[in-house]
């Protein structure tokens, strides 16, 4: 059984706050937030002491349309730069990257860009085309990490089959992704324990990335840091979509590093948030609790939410059937 | 270190999930609640499998007053009756006394009494009064409980001297109360591994009573419960005061043992929480996170929250005043 590494009042050098309000944020409103938002949000971080910020995903304007989503979901060069400047602080700037909809031709080389992280979500059957994102990005001068997602749904010696392969590539982080929220604390670390055998023997840190569903996000990540995680994904408010993220408010509160800073944090939820939770739906709600539970996409759930549906035992009864 | 009883699919004999719904949902609403609300609510605990439930505090009418606050403040016989009738089901009824405001010379004894177990709910500093009252009603002929309040402000040592005196009595469980929400899961492993050690060598069980403030009151009630805590204190919602309670349907939905249904919970959600939500505020909010992180008493979160106060910088500037 693992060790716990540290204690409740010490500061690990190796913790990152990675804030994803923007990308995973985006998914409830299609990445449709005013420069004001985000510029408002990147000073918020900055001056809170996270370490990264992840802006928004760079799918290719061929793939997706831009009059239906916004800047964010493109992250292109000069978009980003409106925001951050040349970007002189302490904290890196990332962008995600979806497999099959971010083109490795359209990556410039890090020199080239303000972006200092490329993250890549992949499913397991995607395994491949991951690699060759990771090894395009590495290759370009990028810190790198790969977000597998949804194994909650995979065999275990598929996931080892996964994590061994990974191990191969220049990655730098490894992410445990709980994207059902589905996951109790015992499992989370049950796979922090499988993740940072692999991870530690070639070099590589660990992330969680977890989700709400069940009340956990928190719960988990604190869960996942206290064995051994260093990367831990949060939101502000945990936006983001369905139940949403693990709250960044939260963790700040929780880290004993002097470095992080809640004033802030309550200052952007104050005059951005505040307005936006009478605009937008997100957190923890039954629908939601209910596809965690079953381990199930929290697509229904989303649906339910957007009919304003709170028939929630006909609901259930159709998630069962399906 | 303590060893976790069961797995994550056993089911666990011990287990009692305690509903206390309408006693720490009353504390938002001063128990004005319908009997139409409380018989709905005391039919779907029966029908999911509930062990206990607690229909409200048995305050004493010569303290508080009946034009200010709801029947199930006072849990008179006969208001009880209206709801339970013989009560002829597998589920057991509690009422829970506070000091100085229940009176002993009020409670009759358990054979006239639909009531099965009196709650005695404490701050350390009234623990003799405490010990009155368990001593009254386990003579009386009910089973007993004590919750020792605000454990999170008490010594380590002035803690064990509490339960090593409760381990004399013949109240047959203890509770951990997290009053102020404050507790890590960690913290709570350790707190059940020393009122577990104090409590089985009495031959009693041990209770959590869990707060949400910092989204840990699921997440800490698993926890003990895996460590060996075996009453669990639920309110359907999280209904309750604050930020409310470890929500029952969340801890339906882990529990592996069939006779717990969630079907029933989820009925009485959509037709009497669903419309309740938009009359009362309860639950998770930054006021709340705010207080819990700082190990206070709620009191001034529930003010901001009465006043729709969002100035959280200000708000937090005067706690760190105080």
């Amino acid at each position: 059984m693992l060790e716990r590494k540290g204690s409740i009042l010490s500061v690990r050098e190796d913790i990152k706050v990675f804030d994803c309000t923007i990308r995973d944020g985006g998914l409830v409103n299609n990445y449709q937030f005013s420069d004001e938002f985000v510029k408002a949000h990147y000073e918020a971080c900055v001056a809170s002491g996270v370490d990264y910020m992840e802006i928004g995903k760079n799918v290719s304007p061929t793939i997706m349309s831009e009059d239906e989503y916004g800047p964010w979901n493109f992250c292109k060069e000069e978009d980003i730069r409106r925001i951050v400047g040349e970007n002189n602080t302490d904290m890196k700037i990332a962008v995600m990257s979806d497999i099959g909809r971010s083109l490795k031709e359209e990556l410039r080389p890090k020199e080239e860009s303000v972006v200092d992280m490329i993250r890549i979500a992949t499913y397991i059957h995607q395994l491949p085309a991951a690699i060759e994102l990771i090894e395009d990005a590495h290759a370009k001068g990028y810190e790198t990490t790969v977000n597998v997602m949804a194994i909650s749904k995979s065999f275990d010696d598929e996931l080892t089959e996964v994590l061994n392969q990974l191990a191969q590539t220049p990655v730098d982080v490894i992410y445990i992704a709980d994207s059902f929220g589905s996951f109790y604390p015992e499992q989370i670390v049950k796979l922090t324990e499988k993740y940072l055998k692999i991870a530690e023997a070639s070099g590589k840190k660990i992330g969680i990335h977890a989700h709400n569903n069940l009340q956990l996000a928190y719960a988990n990540t604190i869960e996942a840091m206290t064995y051994g995680a260093s990367f831990l994904d949060v939101t502000v408010s945990g936006l983001g979509r369905g139940a949403g993220n693990c709250p960044m408010e939260l963790l700040i509160g929780f880290l004993k590093n002097p470095k992080y800073k809640l004033m802030p944090i309550l200052k952007f939820i104050e005059e951005f948030i505040v307005p936006l939770e009478k605009e937008l739906d997100w957190g923890y709600s039954i629908p939601y609790m209910l596809t965690g539970q079953l381990n199930e996409h929290p697509r229904p759930a989303m649906k339910a939410r957007d009919e304003k549906n709170t028939e929630y035992r006909e609901f259930y009864r159709d998630l069962l059937k399906e």
